[in-house]
């Protein structure tokens, strides 16, 4: 089954890809490297999930956060360097904004790291850090950093 | 015209290169991509822009800040690449020092970003991460983390 | 000397390597390039040196927890790569769970930096990004991130 047969049997709405926005882009192909932009937790609809996890968010919130900013991750790897090219995810980083006395981050980020799995399936298992920040771009609840390598 | 022309052209005044530390050093070499050291928003006279933005600084002063890391960023790149060795930026990862409800991140961040597109124009532009974090080495508004690829 | 003669020659004792756990995996081979998932302060008894420097913990507890971090980064290296494969530390981001107004972030990352130089002379020395963070997984004072070359 194809990456995109895959998406839409486990019906996943991927986010429009983010523009090009100047001074950086979406993805930057070093050799069989690729290094993602940083991608928010922005719905399909376009609607960012805001707030600090631990404050106005729940764990739960901020693992749905995690996955809509890895759905936004697939629809860069699809727009920017195509699902027949890529070959495997490599690296995660996790950003969850959150209040400093909130300590389950992983899981927060399983929301991200289990989503690669289910659509990628073993090409999705990756090296991960897992980091609680302050706050993030636009308020967002999680960012999630990629490398990927493509064949 | 070259990088050093470039940079004269535009009246840019470079730090002096970090020294090496002892346990690590400015720049990595990995195949063609090379690591380089978080650099700190030092001025060319040693000054460091302190402060947490949305606090002490404003936006403005961010951007200032961010720019003056990524001078560092191109001193680095002159010092232990060499311009005629460079190729192009690959990766950013920028972290600003900023109180818990700043969220303007990214507007910081092209302080650096656009600095590089500046110098080395389409060989400027890259993939970029931007989080904001509770405190910096130093007390530093900002450091820049970047990844280029040598020919 | 191996680099296992060295660790019980400076009386190291590595912690056991950590199990995949799932959607993630402790490292991730790209080429040359390793990448290292996130390693946090963890004895080799299994206790995790929790606290906020700055706050529950001094600038030394940091360093012992860099340094305990490092540790757990060796015992990656050993198990996912083993030592004869394994040639050089490329970068190191160091993630310290600090009070807004710590700032001597390099300082407890030398407990890391050092541990490396102590264990694999010049092959050790690596570039370096020091940043301070809200909060870090399961509450750990310190987390590193490495990527590492391979022969």
């Amino acid at each position: 089954m194809s990456y995109e047969e895959k998406i839409k049997q486990l019906r996943l709405v991927l986010p429009p890809a983010p523009k090009p926005v100047g001074s950086y882009c979406p993805a930057m192909v070093a050799g069989q490297q690729v290094y993602l932009s940083g991608q928010l937790a922005k719905s399909a609809e376009g609607k960012l999930m805001t707030g600090k996890v631990g404050k106005e968010l729940t764990l739960e919130d901020g693992k749905a956060a995690a996955r809509l900013a890895a759905l936004n991750v697939l629809s860069v790897i699809r727009n920017e360097i195509g699902f027949e090219r890529f070959d495997r995810v490599l690296h995660v980083v996790g950003y969850v904004q959150a209040v400093p006395e909130f300590y389950d981050i992983p899981q927060v980020l399983n929301g991200a790291s289990d989503l690669f799995v289910e659509v990628f399936g073993e090409k999705g298992v990756h090296a991960r850090s897992a980091v609680g920040v302050a706050s993030l771009p636009l308020n967002s609840a999680v960012e999630i950093e990629v490398e990927v390598q493509i064949k």
